[in-house]
């Protein structure tokens, strides 16, 4: 995930929400892409250190748990730089110009020059982060699903010009790079404040770490079905922003209250949207303790990404004593191996 | 320098001549390029790891002193992969494009597709061998000083975005990466064997590790003045690709006997050529003593190496300890230092 600061609804929805129960079926390496960031914020990074530590502390938050998964930081495992620069050189120019999402972020973000070679490079850096860890699946988004697909098309290129060598755990001669899956996340519709997606660009989010008052504040002006001018109007939250938020986050009981109530005007807006800021607030309250006992304590965090970090930079490693000999590229030019040479 | 495969006199005569006479006036850092090959020869890198070494064992064998400088291997100190991940942030495509040796080497090299992602970037992984020891000086020869230029441009666009935050050597505020200076290697005429520029791709060379009978069997059949057809036609050695070798190699003396017996028909050209060869086969006595040295102790050859890397990665790893945070990027994002994170 980018660090673009606080973590909203819908982040936790569109994904972390699923990654929490999917660190029980699988390994799972979850990061923050701090390199990610850069690609289109280079021109001014003093918020990338911060926005880290917030998803970070998010991660932590949700209910990622270090001792189930491993939730590290991109940039401090630096096989996360190797692997592009060395996957560049088998990567076709006209592929990267063709990723439909090239085109689009740059008409779509005209505040910023990314024209660059490196936001060029964009999906490539993203396939490594995915082929680094030989990954089988990757939990994403329908948007996603062509980066994937990006990714699948380099690891296949990659094995038709490589092979193992035998000096991982793949035996001499196997393809080094599996072709990841896609692991589509569900992601149920997630209106913002004023009704449009929750997205931090609309400024319409609720944040996982909003205090309950925040949140309420939030809720109370939201727009509401257009037929409910007057408390007699009936109205439809199949039409409602609110009734959205009701189907996402409130019970069965809640839900069926609010349709009933809803349609026969038996309830009015407001004490609507206060159930729907209840079931928020039901669901956040465990994350936001969470991340308060994480905020109490740096020192137990920093040491949880460190050793994140190290887990994540030993996979990666492991990836990589593959990946160098099959190109040609090794510590060991005469014969013996080095001293401490598989620690760099 | 390029890992192409054993070196010859052309190599010698336009780097690394100079560079073991600039090891002494400088703090230097020379490095076998295995990445560079990568660029182009992705499709087969079967010769990279020989070829490395070889050009290793000729750096040792030329006189490069580890002593008095760093030998090392590019891939093997992993800055190399990170800085220009990280400048590719802030490049323009359009830098990338203009440079005058990425389409010409498309042209030339037409055997093989340098369509690719690595290739359109080999000049900024160039540009980061030269930043990430934020080097003064580069001794190029001319065709390589469009390099250098690049080079400039790319860290002046880098101290317009980034300043020292004081993490390292430089104060706060101070600019992280100097622009550095060409120092312009001189290059003497060097023909090969079929009179042509002395180049691995015309297969005319004289290698460093020639054995003097097949030094000798490579001079004998030159190409010399036309005008000598016969024995007692007197000739130019100004016209003539052996007296370019005189005039490179021969002391001042045997230059005179060749001027004034070549002109006035007093010598023959078997006689020339044995001269050339002599002086060639003097030059290279010491250097072939070395490389044979060198191969009958691959330990040494290793733990010179290992050093290398060592050194270079310090080196390398002080410039990337201003760089990253420079741009925003941290192991120490809640405040004290992770155990153990200088060192990775
Ligand atoms: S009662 Fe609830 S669902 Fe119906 S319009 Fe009002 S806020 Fe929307
Ligand atoms: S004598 Fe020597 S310099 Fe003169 S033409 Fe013959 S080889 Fe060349």
């Amino acid at each position: 995930m980018r660090p673009t600061g606080k973590l909203h609804l819908g982040n936790y929805m569109g994904a972390l929400h699923n990654w929490v129960r999917l660190q029980h079926e699988y390994e799972c390496y979850f990061f923050v892409a701090d390199l990610h960031a850069l690609t289109s914020d280079y021109a001014d990074t003093s918020q990338v250190k911060q926005n880290t530590l917030d998803v970070a502390l998010d991660f932590l938050a949700a209910g990622l748990d270090p001792e189930q998964c491993t939730v590290f930081v991109q940039s401090h495992v630096k096989p996360h730089f190797e692997l592009p620069q060395l996957l560049a050189m088998i990567t076709p120019l006209g592929w990267l110009e063709r990723v439909p999402t090239y085109k689009e972020q740059q008409e779509n973000l005209t505040t910023k020059d990314l024209s660059t070679y490196g936001f060029l490079g964009y999906p490539l850096m993203m396939a490594s982060d995915i082929l680094l860890y030989q990954a089988d699946f990757v939990p994403v988004g329908q948007d996603q699903v062509v980066h994937v697909e990006f990714t699948r098309e380099v690891a296949r290129r990659f094995n038709q010009f490589y092979k193992a060598e035998g000096s991982g755990p793949r035996a001499q001669g196997a393809e080094i790079l599996p072709e990841p899956q896609v692991l589509l996340t569900p992601s149920p519709k997630l209106p913002g404040t004023d009704g449009r997606k929750m997205s931090k660009s609309y400024g319409n989010t609720i944040l996982l770490s909003d205090p309950e008052e925040v949140l309420r504040q939030k809720i109370r002006p939201m727009v509401t079905d257009p037929a409910r001018i007057r408390r007699k109007d009936p109205g439809d939250p199949d039409k409602c922003p609110v009734g959205d938020l009701h189907k996402v986050f409130s019970s069965q009981e809640t839900l069926a209250k609010v349709y009933d109530g809803c349609k026969t005007a038996g309830i009015g807006c407001i004490e609507c949207k206060g159930w729907a800021a209840d079931a928020i607030v039901t669901l956040l309250a465990p994350i936001q303790e969470r991340r308060a006992k994480y905020e109490q304590n740096p020192a137990l965090v920093r040491e949880i990404l460190h050793e994140g970090d190290r887990r994540a930079r030993a996979r990666a490693e492991q990836t990589m004593q593959e990946v160098r000999p099959a190109m040609g590229l090794t510590e060991d030019l005469t014969g013996g191996a080095a001293p401490g040479e598989a620690t760099q």
